[in-house]
C-alpha cells in the first residue's frame, strides 16, 4: 500500500472535485431562485457527512471497531489514505439526492440526513460489498464471485439514486410541477452553461475515481479501466444526443448531461471487467436509458425530479452492475472474493454471475429503499421535510440559507 | 512504461479537463443568446472525436493497423495509458474550431466534422510528426533532428487554429458583425468571469499535457518542461496586458486572456529545449502576436472568430514551432528522430533545425488548411454549415440544442 | 528528490489551481459592476508576481545566488520542480489582499504590488521560516523546534491576510459601505454560486498543498496531511453553520465558505503534527473565528474587507500556528531545524513550543504589516492606490479592464 499512497491520495482528491461537479449540475439544473440553497446542499453533503464517516461509517464499512475515528489507525499512511478515497467515494453517494430533492428540502432535514447517510446507511451497503460482507460472499453459492461492484454503479450511484427517488416521493413535487390533469409543466433549468461545467467535472473526477480502484486491488490495470470510462462516458452523451434527434428531431442538451453521467455511473461497475467495445455498448445503453428514465420517473412514477437523478444514478446504476453480469469477458478478477477463476458473465457462458448481480441489485434497491424511507419519515416528524409553501414561492435562499444567489440581476418574475 | 502509467494517466487527465476550460473560454466570449450552443459544442467536441479516435484515429495516427479498435492492445496498461493521453490531446485539437465558428454553426455540420477530426484529419498529421512519418525523418536530409514539437505547438494548436480559421471564413461572419463600410462590430463576450476561469482551467491542464510528454520520452525533464510552460504563460498575459496599456491606455481582459493561451501555445514545442529566459521571452512575444493577431483577422482578412482561436492558436502555434528552431540551446534531445547530438536552433548555429520547422509549420498550413477546406465544403453540400438567419438572429440555444441557457434572467433585447 | 519530482508537480499544480479558486471566491462575493476587474487581479496576481519570483523571490527564500532567474539551477529537474511547488504557494499569498481590497484598488497599484510581492515580502518571510532563517532557528534558545508551519498557516496566510488588512485599511472603505453613524451597510457578493464553487475548488487545491508537503520534508505522512486537511475544513463549515443557526436562527452560506477555508487555513501548520480529532477541533474553533472575525472587522475595526480575508487568512492563520504550540502531540517533527525529539506542544509539556509560535506570529503580524504599510504608502505617493470616485460608481470593469462583465444581462439600478 505504501508505494501506492500518493497515487491514491490524488485519485481520492479527484473524487472529492466530483462534489464541485456535482454542486454547479444541480444547481445549473434548477430555478435562480433556489440557487444559493442548492449549492449550500451541494457544499455540506460533503462537511456534514464525512465527520461522520470519520466517527462511524467508516468502522462500519470496514467492520473493524478500531476505525471509531480512525483511533486504531496509528500512523499508518496506508490507513489514511485509503480513508481519504473511501470518504470522498462516500460523499459522492451523498450528495446524489440533493438533485432530486432540491428546491423544497429543509435545510434541516437535509443536514441531519447528511450525517445519517455518512454515518450508517452508506457504509452498511458498502461493507456487504467491499468489506467483507454477505454479498459478497455469494460465490460461495455458486453465484459466480459474488456480487462484483468494481467501482460503485451499485454501492455508490443506486445508494444515492434510490435514496433520492424515495426522497422525492416523500417530499412531493414542487409547486406547479404537475397541472390539474396530472401533465407535467417543465421548470427549465436557469444555467445551463454551469449544469454543463458540472458535468465536465464530474466526468474528470470519476476518471480519477476508476484509475483510484485499479490501486486498490492487486489487479491493477489503471489504463484499462481509464479508457473504459471515458469510452462510456462519451458513447452515453452521443448516444442521448442521437436518441433525441431522432426522436424530436434535434438533441437536447440537458439530456446528453445526462446521458454522459449515466454512461459513467453504468460502467463503474464493470470498467475492470470488459473490453472497449463493451464498454462503447454499456455506455450508449445507458445514455439512451437515461433519456427514457427521465421521462419514466415523470410521467409513469409522477415523482418530481429536477435533475433526474434517479434515471441517472439509480437507472443507470442498475444497468451497470447486470451489464458486469452479461459482458464480463475473463479478463480478469481471478480470485475474487475468494473464488477461482476469472470473472465471466452470461455472454461468455457464466448464468451465476448474472444471479449474483441481480441479487445485489435487488439487496440495495430494498435495502437502501427501506432505511431511506424511515430515514425520511422519521425526519419528517421530527424536523419535518419541507419547506412551508410561501418559502418556497419566494425561493429558499433569504429563509433557508441568508444569502440570494443573484442579487445584482434582474430576474424574470416567474423565477421569482 | 509500466512504472510511468499513473502519471501518464494523471497527466492525461489534466489535459481532459481542457475540455471544461474551452467549453467555458469559448461561452464566455459569446453571447448569451448562444451560450448552451457554445457549450454543447464544447461537450460534444470531446464525446463525438474520441470514440471515432478509438475507432480508426488512433491507428491512423501509429500507423499500427492492430490498433484499430484498440483490438490488439490485448491487456496492455501502456498502450492503454498512452491512448488516454493521446486522445486527450487529440480533443484539444477539436475543440478549438468552435470557439471560431461558434454562434452560426450548424450543430449538425458540427458533430460530423468532430468525429472527421478525430479519425483523420488530426491524426494524420499526428503521423507525420509523432508516429515516425516523414516529417519527423526530415534530419536524414540535413534538416537538424527533422521537424521537432515537443507538446503540440503544430500537431494540437496550429491543426486546430488553422482549421478555426478555414471554417470561420467559409461560414462567413456572425450576422451584423460588418457594417456596410467593412467597419468591424463589437460583439462583447456575455459572460468574461466565466471566461477568465475558462483561460485558468486552461492553463492547469496545459501543465499537466507538458508534465505527461516529458513522461513520453527517454528524456526525463517533467520539472523544466513545467516551469518553461508556466513562465510563458505568465509572460504572454502580462506582456499582452503591457501591450494594451501602452497603445490604448488600458489592459483588456479578453486580450490578457489570449495573450496568457498564446504564451502557452508558443511554448509547447519547444518547453522541452530551452532555458527560461528564453521561455520568457517566446511567452511575452506570443502574448504580443496574440493582441495583434486578432486586430489582423477582424481587420485584414476579414474574419469573424469570435474567441480569437486563429490568432492563439494558428499564429501562436506556428512562432511556436520557429522559435524552437531558433531558440533551442542544446541542452537536451540528443539522438532525437535517429540524429546524433542534442537539438539545437539558428542562435546556437543550427539553420538545418530551422528549416525543418519552417517545413513543419507550412506542410501543417496546407494539410489542415486543404484537408479542412475539403470538410467544410463538403458538409456544406451535404447538410449546411450554417444555420438559418432567423435562427440566427434568436439565438441558437432553442432551435439547435432545446434548452435556452438562462431563462431565469432578463437578458437585454439587442442580444437576444 | 527525484522520485518525487511528479508527485511534487502534481501537487505544485493542484496549488496553481487554487488560482482558479480564489478568482471565483473573490469575484462571487463582490458586486456585478467590478466582477471583470475582480477576475482580472485574481489572474494576474499569478502572472505578475510568479515572474518576479522566478528573478529574485526564490533566490530571496532559498538565500542562495545562483536561484536569481534559476540560473544556476543547471538541468536538475529537483531544482525545477521545488521552485514549480514554491511559485505556487507565494501565489496563494498573493492572491489573496485582492479580495480585501476589491471593488476600489487601482489596477495599476495592484499591478506593482504584485510584483512586490512575489519578489520581496513573501519571499523574506519565508526564508525565515522555511529557508533556515531566523524563525526556524529558535529552538536554539530553547523554543522547542523553532517557529514551525508545515503547510503555511503564516508564511502563505497570515502574510496575504495582513497585506490584506493594511491594504484595505489605507484604500479606506468603499463608497456608502458606511452610513454616517458609522454602521455598516451590506453588499451582498452578486453570484453566490460562483463564491462557493471557488470555495471548493480552493479545497481541492488545498489537500494537494498538503500533500506536496509531506513530499518535501524527510517525515513521509501524505495520508495524515491529507485527512486532517479534509476534517478541519469540513468542520470548519459545519462550526460555521451551527454557530449562526443557532445565534440567528439560520445558517449564513457566506459564513459556510469563510468557515471551511478558515478550518483549512488553521489546520495547515499543524496537519502533520496532530491527530483527527485535534484536526477536527482546530477546524472548528477556526469555523467559529471567521464568523466572529467578519464582524469584528466590518463592526470594531471598522475596515472594509469585501470577502473576509483577514477574519479567514489573517486571524485564522495565527490561531494555526498558536494551534500548533498548543496540540502537536509528538507523532513527529523527530529532528525537525535541528532539534532533537518530536514536535510537542504545550498540551503535551512543552511551553517552549509555544512561545516559538507566538513569536513567528508576531513576527509575521509586524513584518508584514510594516512591509506592506510601506508598499502602499510608497504606492499611493508614485500612482495612486484608489480609482476615482466616479470610476467606483460607475464600476471598474470598463474603465479599469475596459471589458464589463455581463453586458448581455439587465443588471439592477443599485448595482451598477
Amino acid at each position: 500500500m505504501c508505494a501506492n499512497t500518493i497515487p491514491v491520495l490524488l485519485c481520492g482528491l479527484m473524487v472529492m472535485f466530483m462534489q464541485a461537479g456535482f454542486a454547479l449540475y444541480e444547481t445549473g439544473f434548477t430555478r435562480a431562485k433556489n440557487a444559493s440553497h442548492t449549492m449550500a446542499m451541494g457544499l455540506m453533503a460533503f462537511c456534514l457527512a464525512m465527520p461522520a464517516y470519520w466517527a462511524v461509517g467508516f468502522a462500519v464499512q470496514t467492520g473493524e471497531g478500531r476505525m471509531v475515528f480512525l483511533s486504531g489507525a496509528g500512523a499508518g499512511n496506508g490507513i489514511f489514505a485509503l480513508f481519504f478515497f473511501q470518504a470522498a467515494l462516500m460523499a459522492v453517494a451523498a450528495a446524489i439526492p440533493a438533485g432530486a430533492m432540491a428546491e423544497r428540502w429543509s435545510f434541516k432535514s437535509f443536514s441531519i440526513y447528511s450525517v445519517i447517510m455518512g454515518a450508517a446507511i452508506y457504509p452498511l451497503f458498502a461493507n456487504w460489498v467491499w468489506g467483507g460482507g454477505w454479498l459478497s460472499r455469494l460465490g460461495g453459492f455458486g453465484l459466480g464471485h459474488g456480487f462484483v461492484d468494481f467501482a460503485g454503479s451499485s454501492v455508490i450511484h443506486m445508494t444515492g439514486g434510490v435514496t433520492a427517488l424515495v426522497g422525492a416521493r416523500i417530499l412531493g413535487p414542487r409547486l406547479g410541477k404537475f397541472g390539474k390533469n396530472g401533465s407535467p409543466n417543465a421548470f427549465p433549468g436557469h444555467h445551463i452553461p454551469m449544469a454543463v461545467v458540472g458535468t465536465l467535472m464530474l466526468a474528470f473526477g470519476w476518471i480519477g475515481l476508476a484509475i483510484g480502484f485499479t490501486l486498490l486491488g492487486g489487479d491493477f490495470r489503471p489504463g484499462m479501466a481509464a479508457v473504459n470510462t471515458i469510452l462510456a462516458g462519451g458513447s452515453g452523451a452521443a448516444a442521448a444526443m442521437l436518441y433525441m434527434w431522432l426522436r424530436f428531431g434535434r438533441p437536447d442538451l440537458s439530456l446528453v448531461c445526462n446521458g454522459l453521467l449515466s454512461g459513467l455511473v453504468a460502467i463503474s461497475a464493470s470498467c475492470a471487467y470488459v473490453g472497449t467495445p463493451a464498454a462503447v455498448f454499456i455506455g450508449a445503453a445507458a445514455g439512451v436509458l437515461a433519456c427514457w428514465g427521465v421521462f419514466f420517473t415523470e410521467r409513469v412514477l409522477k415523482v418530481d425530479d429536477p435533475v433526474g437523478a434517479f434515471a441517472v444514478h439509480g437507472m443507470g446504476g442498475a444497468w451497470g452492475v447486470l451489464a458486469l453480469g452479461l459482458f464480463a469477458d475473463g479478463r480478469s478478477g481471478a480470485g475474487m472474493n475468494g473464488v477461482a477463476g476469472p470473472v465471466m458473465g452470461l455472454f461468455y457462458g457464466a448464468p451465476g454471475q448474472l444471479l449474483a448481480q441481480l441479487t445485489g441489485a435487488a439487496t440495495c434497491i430494498l435495502y437502501v429503499g427501506a432505511a431511506s424511507f424511515i430515514v425520511f419519515k422519521a425526519l419528517g416528524l421530527a424536523v419535518g421535510n419541507r419547506v412551508m409553501p410561501e418559502m418556497e414561492d419566494g425561493g429558499l435562499d433569504a429563509s433557508e440559507v441568508t444569502v440570494a444567489a443573484y442579487p445584482d440581476f434582474n430576474l424574470r418574475k416567474t423565477s421569482r
